[in-house]
């Protein structure tokens, strides 16, 4: 027994060992679509070799904020290659709520052009050097889990979407086949900005699409429950939730292990 | 790098080693309620020192079957020790559909005595000299899943509950404060067994009790998912599904690492 822990404390410093040697590269990357010049952000480990697969992540409605430079430095730290996606544009960055409203609607108002700036996103992720395309997933917040699921309905060739505390309804729902992505759903079960009613069409929209899903909801998590800026007030209707958090990243790595075995 | 990559095949050997050293006892079990003896199956490693975490298994509707035993043995392989208790009574072991019927029938329209065989049960887990009496949960499938929530309901000081494709439905809801586990529900997204009034209604209950529970559905499982003796055909409203026995067993073991941290 001695024996194995004196290993494991071992493997333990070997870790650490290997982490120090991490080059974790985070930088802003630019690229276009239809003329339109977007800014994402991207992480990834320089030290580690060859092809890894690539983390599409598609932000909440202020855009590309610290929340989603955090979520690309934690992906890149486990070995991914990540890229936070701009979906409204270079310098195109609400101040507040209703210029974040307004920038959401647009995109809600117009899906194919929501989908275009996403496949453009993903594009620029799977052309990268380092990422092995045919392992590409794309996970979003909010405004951005719709986007997932849009980037899912369009027939995207990516592995898996995963949603938090995402949008759920679609005016172009998927029809039988047009869903190749497995999809994980990360829900507050008392979310008053997502309704049981888009809730439940939702899930009968997958299992007529022969989606394979899986939908999880976090007991008394309301909307935007992995972001602490939300706050900590429930009753708001949008608030961080630690345990909710935190088991919802720890199923998107379960079912990254499962979609990237 | 190579150091790194030695130091965890030495981990691996050493973890090999600890495996063959292992000594899994696998054993009847007879203890008693109110004067009725209860013959449970209990699996463990005896190689292994000191207190551990208790799991409870409650079976389905047929009673005590090879499911329960391997359950207990997969556990007893993980760490834990495990108790498949007997709801039914020792020698009492439904031989067709309709004798399970009757003897599931009995315990949900008499859930006082369900409890009550449960809780004999659990003590009969926590009196265990190898058991961390402080950190035990309970497992159950379709009526045992059924019955994981009766204990929870009834106050039972168990770190948390798992139901597998269970009845969610009780005469004796929850009210606040009732509840003292961590609840996980692994359901079968077209379960048809299990009706979405019944689902509706047990969130409803567990969110006005306070309970810190997690949903997941799974896409296309039906009743009994992880049951090899279902079948492959949905149809029929119960059938094996590979997808969702695997990754339910994930999810509890995520959260079993959680409550027992």
């Amino acid at each position: 027994m001695r024996f194995v822990v004196l290993l494991l404390l071992a493997g333990t410093f070997a870790w650490g060992a290997a982490d120090a040697e991490a080059k974790i590269v985070k930088k802003t990357v630019e690229y276009e679509h239809d003329g339109v010049v977007l800014e994402g952000y991207m992480s990834y480990d320089d030290a580690a070799e060859g092809r890894r697969p690539g983390i599409l992540i598609i932000h909440q409605w202020m855009g590309v904020t610290d929340n989603e430079r955090m979520r690309a430095q934690m992906l890149a730290e486990m070995g991914y290659v990540a890229l936070a996606v701009d979906v409204y544009g270079k310098g195109v960055r609400p101040a507040n709520r209703a210029e974040a409203q307004e920038q959401a609607g647009k995109y809600y108002g117009d899906r194919a052009l929501f989908r275009a700036r996403l496949a453009a996103g993903l594009a620029e992720l799977k052309r990268q050097p380092n990422v092995d395309g045919s392992r590409v997933a794309a996970i979003g917040y909010c405004f951005g889990g719709g986007g997932a699921f849009e980037l899912a309905r369009a027939g995207a060739d990516v592995a898996g979407v995963v949603s938090f505390h995402g949008s759920l309804d679609t005016p172009m729902p998927a029809s039988e086949g047009d869903i190749i992505a497995k999809v994980l759903v990360c829900h507050g079960a008392v979310d008053p900005y997502v309704k049981p009613e888009a809730l439940h069409g939702f899930l009968e929209e997958m299992e007529a699409a022969g989606v394979d899903y899986q939908l999880i909801m976090y007991a008394g998590a309301v909307h935007a429950f992995t972001q602490k800026g939300a706050g900590d007030d429930p009753s708001t209707g949008a608030a961080y939730n630690e345990a909710a958090d935190r088991r919802s990243w720890q199923a998107m790595q379960d079912f990254f292990d499962e979609i990237f075995e």
